[in-house]
């Protein structure tokens, strides 16, 4: 009854077999390796264009990094006001680009509101110019709360940034399970949709540590090499990453772990609404659930084994909290079992 | 015949089990699970004494987060002119520290002179105070070109950082070779030789991406844990690198390859010595030979399909590289055979 | 009719005349020579404690100076929403700090709301701790809506950032403007109410360019002298700051045209109020006048010959801005003139 | 006899008069006024081209700002190794640029040897390029040892400058004293030599605070406006600073103060040569004068009420000091007098 975050589990046995067939061998280091240029050939296939493609260790790194890519002095990226690089990344994004900051948008369910982000824009471009430069939109797909942006929501949001000259670039740390929840090929859900640089995560759908910066928008590429060096993101065994995107990415791995892990959450929630004690405090769409229980009964749940956490109030909620009550965040991943979320709905009762 | 460089093999077989084998199950992230605990336990053992412990996903986020413990305004850190730190991690240091920077220093054969050191520190103090504030001084074990600071030579560097109150970093990319070529324990080789923060490195010998900053001096351990964060090194799934340290650090497997390479090292530099081709540019004392061969030759082994790379001349080499000559570099690592290096003899004639 | 900023003036003629009258002669540079120090004890007489007073060029460079004083990795800084310091410095404060930044908290007219700051802060330390670390609250006096923090307001904020541990800075651009309206000593505004480190700034009250940082908490200012010359803001002929600062606190001077600005402000005020074509937005407490204007009028006072600005709606403003009008500010300052005040009353009809 | 520093110097009577002859009026703020812009078109005049001008606080602020336009990543700036910027400045150009560096060149009596330095760019572009990027090439004018550079001199370090695509600064902070000792317009000094920004110095030549950055090359001064604004250098009262230059560069003041400070520098140094107990270190060109006396004899001078500094041995130095001898520095400036000077001589014996 692990529910405590995605990142809890450890590797899929295909990318741990993937990466240990590789342990042997000698080869180039710094990425200019074979299975490195390969592992660059796959993500053209997949994403249907050319790109270039970063390798970084943690999601913090590939979103700091990103952002380097859009620095302007001065730098405002527009995000939204609950996303992980401006409330969990201790600061790394103002680290990295040497003082660039987010503003936060507005936005129902985990998704940035095209309005609010067009009136944040307009209002740093005239009353607020003395405060800096506009740099660039991002936005979490899945989102932090296990809302998905549809691929209208993308668009409409990129519209809005194309419109104040903006790249748009996502933080994919969770990129397969929304994919999956929204059964489209990931060039619809990035550059079609007005996408330009991704942070794309392996690590919390199977992987050890596989993070990639995926740049679609090739001017945003230009410095990241040299950018990732400076940040000591620059691998010498690089190939140990190629290994492991080469088997995430081999016959669809990445979307059967990202479609189990989004079935567990479904299951779970199907379980939890069915229970009496138990209210989803909105719709997940993606591998995390988020409900309203009891403190008591999540004590006992606790006690029982589970893992899990509370959740702070979204900003803008609207649901019912009772005293007593609390929300909690259920987070399911390429290894949740069905029997495991079975067990918990048995003791939640 | 791969002796390019010790980052261009893989991982040990042992090292790749040990990973493999805590593929599966959960496990509290961000190095609070058991796994990272018990690595933690086994520094302090092999360190014999309390040490805070860090991992880094590479040794320039290794060196750079340890000059960020050690930064101040204005920062000055002191090192072999030489040093990777200033000419391989493409400003990494100034970055990470907001604009610290290095002063070289001078020292035959790879190691810092330590009365060079000290008119070093002293000048900064005195007639270059305006040009900032010295912060730490740093040495590489094993240096780059091959050599070792002795035990007595660490004491005396340390002499002088302690004179002037400053915190002495080792950089450690091969602390493993340094170790195996002193044949002392790691507390000689570092706090107890006056040692103080050691980048120490498991990726040349043997780990697929496994380093980490080990902290002998708690001062400097302070805010090092939300400096990697901020860094973008911290891991969600942190046991990935504790499993490969408890791997390498099991049964004595590190000193056996560091030991391994060493010895291939010799091997090699015996048989460059027997030919009448190539002569040593200095003694070797770890896992790297520098050599000087005559261009063409050097072309004809590249061309057998030997790897090695072309090495710039050190500061105050007083070796004799004539015209048609240049000096090589040949690194030999876990994963190198006596027969590679046999053929290699050979080949050379 | 300059009502455009209290910086459109020049110079005081006495600080002008102070100026000059030091133009000759020999004396120390960069703030050793004895000016420096008989301004420096002025300022602890002023103050009627030890402080230490570092000069910057620019209200900007005080504000980003004090924050670097106040500085923590993955810093935050709470300040009121609209304060100059996140809206109209460029981002000064997160390129002096190499990244940390502001949370904006709420209040009306200007002013920090004290149980929104202890929310926030509260919010950073437990469900935000990933953000970062809560490093100081600042507060702006004068507000940048020409309104005052009481004595009881400047106290009650003090006590919740001595709760959370915090430093509390005041921007004091408009520092004489506060203390002439409160009609206190400075002890009182500052210390005596809990401020540990002030932004005191004298170009907008009859200086040429004459800012300080003024620590009252000597731990503060321990790094200062070293963080301003590496900023470039330590002046060689120091002097000529200490000879403006000089003429502008000897006898009283600076509250004299701190007085006449803000009574300038209630002529104008006042003659609006009787005004049917206008009606003040808020009270006036210092030497800013915000009023609501029809647009159309507005522009004819501007073809007229006046100088003043439009100014964006505060957040949680609850007046009644109708169709076609908008929000303007007159600033005064020590050289408006009451013939001038009157003129742009009979104009305004 | 004041001779530690030309920043020990108020102002020229005609630049504090005309400063105080703009004290009263109102003028819009940050640099928008009509006295900028006359300013601004003053300097087009004077370097006979377009030109773009940027005042700062301080010559630190100048070159710290000039080398941020210059900024690139893991960028290196080539400068002697007795540059102010690298020895004097408290490390502002690595924290301005977030973590560029200097490289030193060396070369003969302050000034950067071209073959010296083509080898050092080349050393970075190849054999050092993981250390780096080369970003700029920056020469002091007049040198930190009082010596001149022709305008060969300055063509043959543009030429390598330019081999290697690097633009060219000149750190001017003593530009006039040059300029009148090369007796060249400025054009001939600097863009028809190959320079591309120039620290633009008048503070230590009579000015009370008046720096500017003079962009000769349209490309680097594109965010010099919001890199100034960003670093608390943009100035409320900017024409303060404009009146400055205003008398400064009218009728021919500014190279009348400098060639009244070469004049007693020239003098001076005839002076000591004429006495048997001083020798010259080198021959001064400008307003400095380096010397060889016992530090008995300087004891005594110091005691007789006489100002200045000893000075480090320059690197590379061949003169002879002899024990118990040291080199000392006399700087003159427009306020200097020959009575003063005499009266020196006659001390001095």
């Amino acid at each position: 009854m692990f529910f405590a975050s995605d990142n809890w589990a450890g590797a899929h046995p295909k990318i741990a077999a993937g990466l240990s067939s590789h342990a042997s061998g000698f080869e180039p280091a710094y990425g200019s390796g074979a299975r490195d240029r390969k592992v660059a050939e796959r993500f053209i296939e997949i994403f249907e264009r050319e790109v270039a493609v970063f390798f970084a260790a943690t999601g913090t790194a590939a979103n700091a990094l990103s952002m380097s890519a859009c620095n302007r002095i001065g730098g405002v990226a527009f995000c939204h006001a609950e996303a992980h690089m401006t409330v969990d990344e201790f600061g790394a994004m103002g680290f990295f680009t040497g003082g660039a900051r987010t503003a936060p948008v507005p936005g129902a369910l985990g998704r940035m509101d095209p309005q609010a982000l067009d009136r944040a824009i307009t209002r740093f471009s005239h009353d607020l110019a003395p405060a800096g430069q506009p740099m660039a939109v991002t936005i979490t797909q899945a989102t932090e709360i296990g809302t998905v942006y549809a691929l209208d929501d993308i668009a409409a949001v990129s519209a809005v940034a194309k419109k104040h000259g903006l790249p748009l670039h996502m933080d994919g740390a969770r990129f397969a399970n929304a994919l999956a929840a929204l059964d489209v090929p990931p060039a619809e859900m990035t550059w079609k949709s007005g996408v330009d640089i991704v942070s794309f995560g392996g690590t919390k759908n199977g992987c050890w540590m596989a993070e990639a910066i995926v740049v679609l928008n090739p001017e945003l590429g230009r410095d990241l090499q040299i950018l990732r060096q400076r940040a000591g993101q620059l691998f010498s065994k690089s190939r140990f990453m190629a290994a492991q995107f080469e088997a995430y990415l081999a016959d669809g791995l990445w979307l059967e772990t990202a479609r189990h892990a989004n079935a567990m959450a479904a299951r779970l929630a199907g379980i939890l609404c069915a229970s009496n004690r138990v209210r989803l405090a909105w719709e997940p769409q993606a591998n995390e659930v988020f409900a309203i229980l009891e403190r008591e009964k999540a004590e006992q749940m606790l006690a029982a084994g589970a893992t899990f956490h509370e959740w702070g109030l979204p900003q803008n909620f609207d649901g019912d909290v009772a005293e007593g009550e609390a929300i909690y965040r259920f987070v399911t991943s390429f290894a949740t079992t069905a029997e495991d979320v079975d067990r918990f709905g048995e003791l939640i009762g």
